[in-house]
């Protein structure tokens, strides 16, 4: 995928099938547990592709200066007690800002592979960091039709969600210490889409992620199966 | 079910297994296509009994003056355009009062067929006057473990969440005209459940009610299933 790293995970069949654009977590990597797993319920419920690509800065692509400070002023801020947000908003706007046109490009990359090809259905999922650059990405780009979001501070994306107008499957953590509610409703709120959903979690009972992410899988194949 | 006339949907495979009691919206009846669609979806998906009952004045139920008084009311009030709570949430009280020993009477008689037996997991959805009925029945009725509900006023409703800790899904429209969001999202709130989840979801396509069945569906596999 250009010069940025990525994983694209196919089902054995040939032929054009729908793609999902997958964004991970601040921290982790195209291979973390979670895109593993998604792109395994993507690929073998659904048979769509799915791929992912490493955030600048974040598995196998090198830290800048700048990369090293704010993930030291994160770890201080966590370390220290005080909130997240300022340091975690900023940090993910300029993250986002180089990753949308990597995401875009990749995208243009995977549409020429004979097995995806140009013009079929293609999703975004990105949660925390992924969805701080999902959003935008999905704001910019015509060609994502469906998108999966939640879990990360909302501060700096309302103006993407008035934009986005695909339908969305948006989660959240009721009762999370670290991301307000009411910000997080009311970006929910906000979105474009004429059809939204919203799934608010309680409690950390184990099953919940994937309980989404057997959602999310649901929501794509709705979505974006060919008619 | 006593003198209250209700359906039973059982599975082919003998042995018990667990039960759902279902309770229908105001106005539908026992074999309301929401009733059959979900019965559907937990006999032949999970191998549960799934049973509902007539709700007061409802389905094969004579209807009392009141009943008569109180519809009649509540067509005024919907014809006017004026609103409905301070019909409805009287009236859905009223209701529940009644149905709620109707239902645990049902469940002591399900209890005993040898197909579901006592002690066995069991389980309640019930949207709109299902909901009104079920808080209060779930509240009271220990056996019952696992609850879905939605999609109703929930104005006399605080004090039954209060004393729910079962895990609970609860769905509503995000922008219903009718029922205030910030009403449900406090009720949602209140629950009493370590485990809640909350599904609000905006626009009018046709597929939501049906994702949220097959929701309600896996829930209950996952909080009903015997281990």
């Amino acid at each position: 995928m250009g010069d940025v790293p990525g994983v694209l995970w196919s089902p054995a069949s040939a032929g054009p099938a729908p793609l999902v654009l997958m964004g991970h977590g601040g921290g982790a990597d195209k291979r973390h547990r979670a895109m593993v797993g998604r792109a395994r319920l993507l690929v073998t419920r659904c048979g769509f592709h799915a791929a992912v690509i490493d955030a600048p800065g974040h598995g196998d692509r090198p830290r800048s200066a700048q990369d090293e400070a704010d993930v030291a002023a994160l770890r201080r801020a966590q370390a220290a007690g005080s909130p997240e947000a300022p340091v975690v908003v900023p940090y993910n706007v300029r993250l986002a800002e180089q990753a949308v046109p990597e995401y875009r490009a990749t995208l243009d990359a995977l549409q020429e592979l004979p097995e995806i090809g140009p013009g079929g259905p293609v999703g975004y999922v990105g949660l925390g960091l992924g969805m701080a650059i999902g959003m935008p990405l999905v704001a910019a780009e015509p060609r994502i039709t469906a998108a999966v979001f939640g879990m990360t501070w909302p501060d700096a994306l309302f103006e993407a969600a008035r934009r986005i107008t695909v339908p969305v499957e948006f989660a959240l953590h009721w009762d999370s210490g670290r991301i307000p509610r009411e910000a997080s409703l009311a970006l929910f709120d906000a979105f474009g889409s004429a059809e939204k959903s919203l799934h608010a979690h309680a409690g950390e009972h184990v099953a919940w992620h994937l309980v989404e992410a057997d959602s999310a899988t649901r929501f794509f194949a709705r979505h974006l199966s060919p008619a």
